[in-house]
């Protein structure tokens, strides 16, 4: 693996450059986090409540590359939007996970539900209510933040995006994958 | 109380460190402004009038972290936008105070109607009709704006966000706040 | 006046200072395009066509704060949204100049409706269609521009905002005019 | 042909700047992807699925600017979304490609259906999918990418914009060619 794409990264105060490959090399299951990943943690209200919320198609794009290489991606979310069912069936995705309050709870019923073992999961997440299932998946598989993640969280994850939520933040870190995996 | 975390800001400047501590401690009520704060300023028009705005998911994390530790949060606006209505309902915030022109005047009926004393408010806002109520609060309670209010606001207030208004400067206030009542 | 206000300014080098402050003491009317000056050049498309535009409270606020000195706000665009009208009446706008294809041709019928002289005028614009009417109202009146406005705009008006077009540019502009009706 | 004006250009590594004029003064056409280029790769959903997309109406001035130098504008896009099917009757675009799921494939049908010859196209693009489209015209004919492209795009074109997707890009391109062929 080429020093120089790794060379700059936080991960490589966490885990050995080999480590993270292999991480990434088993890789099943994307878990990414909605609010302030997928979108710039904006939600839009008119007089009736809320009526919808921005994406990226740089990001299904990545979903779409990652699906291409075998492997899948879920949204988990403490949120119960309409629109982000909507985007998920756009996006084909096999797992969607609404109004999940406690994400580190969850982590049992998804491994279940999706027959694939932790240390085959990434999860990426912008903020505190991300950071028990991070925690949890953290010593096995690979997490990452967008670049303007909440800093507790920027603090405790492999790989911090370059990239903001909302604008290619998912797909950094999908591209940051597939490199790896044809390595 | 650790003097790194304040040792950047401008309320050292004018308050004293133990004396912001020991506002944050009693505090029981924020009074946010909506545009500028909540919202980036943006308000959406199509050809029957105000159809929307975009508030930050990240914010309403706030509301709900402050809640947890028995701080209120209410809104108090100029505007009389029906999306702040429902954006409100779905924080659970028990106070709204919409269409006040004279922001100032307000300040007596809500610490009779909210039982709160001044000393025990904060208030963030950006644009010069907040000037007066944060003259009035500011003795006694924090203010505080967003790192991109009008030049006037930032001039006189306690504490200024390096977040912008809706993109998670009332979410920095509200952990400033947090971090310093665990102290 | 004090050097310090307009001391970093471009206008110095096009009007002597006190010309610049005689000038906006006597406006009456700041002429606005629309389009890249109150919003940030968006605009929204459904399938059924166009939807919304965004604007700022913030700038709508510089209107009142105009109002309330004596300076009248207009705006004048190339295009024909329904969004403009709506908003031109939220603000109590008391001329707007909708679908105006030729700018400049439409300064004698401004002039005449609203029997202002043209050494009375302000305007600030972004884009192309704006530069002849900047060129007949420079010699007397103000002329800005957005500091994302295009670059052959930027470099022929008296004042370049430091606010881009969207976010601020609009009340930058009002609030330079009030600060010097005030000296 | 003033050497100022190409003179910080990555085009000059690639192309002699002779070359990149002559290839402006023959453009006939110019292909334009759309999510990432005429957006800023936004995409609104709602609880019954995509709702709109943002354009920028100095894209759309920059159209109108080419059609009047003879050059013409077109869409090519993988997506599907009616909000690009409104925007480019908005804009009259002689041609709009939907859905095209392999834009190389697609050149050929484009060449015959328009009459142009393969060197009178230029191409605007910013993702992975635009990639081999890219690689076919830029032999003879002129590629660019917005600021924020994929960086395997950014290596690859002739011409990389300074203004981002949605905020100017296919504009800038616009304008270059423009004051191009005026020379």
């Amino acid at each position: 693996m080429a020093g120089g794409r790794l060379g700059n990264l936080k991960i490589i105060k966490i885990l050995q450059q080999q480590e993270f490959l292999s991480r990434a090399k088993r890789l099943k299951l994307v878990l990414s986090d909605n609010d302030g990943v997928l979108t710039d943690t904006g939600v839009y209200y008119n007089d009736r409540g809320e009526v919808m919320k921005r994406f990226s198609i740089r990001d299904g794009m990545g979903v779409e590359r990652l699906r291409n290489i075998g492997v899948q991606t879920a949204i988990i979310t403490g949120e119960n939007s309409g629109s982000v069912k909507t985007r998920a069936e756009k996006l084909k995705l096999p797992y969607l996970y609404l109004g999940v309050k406690d994400k580190l709870a969850k982590l049992d019923v998804i491994l279940k539900e999706t027959g694939y073992a932790i240390d085959e999961l990434a999860y990426i997440g912008d903020d505190t209510n991300d950071r028990r299932i991070i925690e949890a998946i953290s010593p096995s598989g690979l997490t990452a933040c967008p670049g303007d993640a909440m800093p507790v969280i920027q603090e405790m994850v492999h790989y911090k995006c370059k990239a903001v939520g909302g604008y290619g933040a998912f797909r950094e870190f999908a591209e940051l994958i597939i490199s790896l995996r044809q390595q």
